[in-house]
């Protein structure tokens, strides 16, 4: 399986030479024929050209295709980084006979600095020269939307609609800057999911809001939100099966939400510096939004994530970066296990042995699982360990 | 000038093994006769016991002292705890013939395990048996609350109240687990602020509480708030200098919000493995809320913090640090002034060159001054860089 799985879409991507590593950093997806779409975006209020073309260009619900590049954010560019996004968009649209509004155009890389329009605009050219559908343009479109990443990031699912087989598919990027605003569902990098199912765009839009809430919203890196957060769904249609009853809708969402919380994920664990993927689970909380409150103040804790990146089973850290968050939160109530030990229980510490649980957090994959005992919410937050190499790819990282 | 400038207390500290480093770890600081207080604690629903007796201790307004300890916080250690700060108190009543209830008890250190009592109880003797008001004793008393501190915090401040001179002098501790929940005035971290003035405990509170907001809650290393953060204001009366008027109150206000300030500073440049201070200012903000709301998201954020560190004028993470923190934010208006240089202006890198403002960014103490353009509110945060130290000294402290 790989992103061109799900039928109906052709991509290729190229190195323009925007990236000074030579690697692919411009892209072109495109539907056949025409799909229904729907897209979220960051919240910051200092946000990119881009998005400021794109949340144009999404009204209609249609799109031919995306257009991006990577190694320049095109964010903080003023007027003219508004025109280069347009112009983007125009040529992809000139070269693939569409109208300009119908693409959606990202950028990802550094801030501040306007597109080499010559280089981008060549990308584009020679990236329409030879769409496809194989896995090589599969693969070459998802590594022109990397930049920090240490590897590619892609999940698939299939799903029974009827007597059709739907497939949906997805790509992101994302390594840094990763901490979106829970309190409004977005995105929170860049994400490309397709499915050759049948959908209208205000089911589409329904779909990838619920599903951006429990996945990507639920991932963090360094809670810093970043100004070019983008995640769009595309539907083709070419599986022939249509998604318009609320229960064929439920079973999208559900396929949905297992390919974009595979990708939050991946995010989590290719976090720049991380050793490990920690997975904050919050239950019996007062409410939901109490449980995604301490889930994050958790996740979110220097001194949680160090602990983490020194296999100490710190759970004090733990306990009180949930009663500091503003939630509900009674300690003499709550249990926590960690990495299957429980180590605090009604108020006080539980004995364990902390040799042996620091043994168990040196694994890739660590649970912190925080029982309030005094409701029904729950949450579940995706991040990582922060590392001395964290400090050195952001010390050292040049304007 | 040292914490016993300010008249009418006697202090001592002394090493009573609770610290393997042989450190002194056990404090008494008392009012030759009684001194009106206030005090101000944590908001974390995770709370010490010396948190919860203390509380109580402080309902009248009064206190003949403060007995602390240093090496064990005293925290998630249930009713044992409670009982064993309500103990520390009653012997150093005991000891200056005094009821228990006007003894505040501190505690700072691990969390997770009982006090070792038969320490501290010697200690608390033998501080006891050797109360003075030199600076010797001054200093024995402030090492008695480090913990991860590379050096001692003081400050001091005089005021003439009418033909009297009043003296106002502080110490405090804090180097991590420093991040104050703003909405709420309340400490974030040791700090025993001293006056020989005479002023009515609720003028003493309402002082505290106003000057803690504009210092101690401004301060922010890693925005995780302790479990044991105490504030406290003792008035001696012994400058005979009365504050009942609220041109005097003023007076002492200012002086006080110059020794809590100073103390704050100290703070953040103490901060774990920090190599500089870095203090925020926005300006011109829509209102005052949004200014701290924006100021603590840079300050808080760490990429921001981890630039810093490597001296890079990275204004792309500052401008959108600020747009993502709910705060009214338009980028197309904002200045950004770091270390002395525009970087950025309505909307757009400002020209610069990158290499001198680097350089600039190599000294102690950096500034990074926001000017929104869209009011007149105004805050500033005090804070720190992220270094590898942090990162080390967090890792691999040991539960």
């Amino acid at each position: 399986m790989h992103l061109l799985s799900a039928k109906g879409f052709l991509a290729n991507g190229v190195a323009a030479g925007i990236k000074q590593s030579k690697k692919n950093d411009v892209g072109l997806l495109v539907a056949e024929e025409f799909a229904t779409a729907a897209a979220a975006f960051t919240t910051n209020k200092v946000f990119a050209a881009p998005i400021e073309v794109g949340r144009k260009h999404m009204r209609q619900g249609v799109l031919k295709g995306v257009v991006l590049n990577s190694g320049n954010a095109n964010a903080c560019t003023g007027k003219q980084g508004v025109a280069d996004a347009k112009r983007m968009c125009n040529l992809a649209a000139q070269l693939t006979m569409a109208d300009g509004d119908l693409f959606l155009p990202s950028s990802t890389g550094i801030i501040g600095h306007e597109l080499p329009m010559d280089q981008v605009c060549a990308g584009i050219r020679a990236a329409a020269a030879d769409l496809g559908n194989s896995e090589e343009h599969a693969l070459a479109f998802t590594d022109s939307i990397l930049t920090t990443d240490t590897v590619r990031k892609f999940a698939a699912a299939t799903v029974k609609i009827g007597k059709k087989t739907v497939t949906l598919t997805g790509i992101c990027k994302g390594a840094g800057m990763i901490g979106p605003n829970m309190a409004v569902p977005q995105a929170t990098m860049l994400a490309y999911i397709l499915t050759d199912a049948a959908v209208p765009s205000a089911v589409l839009r329904k779909l990838l809001k619920q599903s951006v809430d429990r996945s990507f919203n639920c991932v963090t890196i360094d809670n810093h939100m970043s100004t070019n957060d983008t995640a769009v769904l595309m539907a083709s249609g070419y599986s022939e099966a249509r998604i318009t009853a609320t229960d064929n809708a439920r079973k999208l969402l559900d396929a949905l939400t297992d390919v974009t919380t595979s990708l939050s994920k991946q995010i989590a664990a290719d976090g720049e510096g991380a050793t490990k993927t920690v997975t904050v689970r919050v239950r019996a909380a007062s409410s939901e939004a109490d449980a995604r409150k301490i889930a994050r103040a958790i996740a979110d804790s220097p001194l949680v994530k160090c602990a983490m990146n020194g296999n100490d089973p710190n759970w004090g850290r733990i306990v009180s970066a949930a009663g500091m968050c503003g939630a509900k939160f009674n300690p003499d109530r709550a249990k926590l296990t960690l990495a299957g030990t429980v180590v605090y229980r009604n108020g006080k510490p539980a004995p364990f042995d902390p040799v042996a649980v620091s043994e168990k957090l040196k694994a890739k994959e660590v649970l912190a699982d925080l029982h309030c005992g005094t409701g029904t919410g729950e949450a579940t937050v995706w991040t990582c360990d922060f590392s001395k190499e964290y400090v050195s790819i952001n010390a050292d990282y040049h304007t």
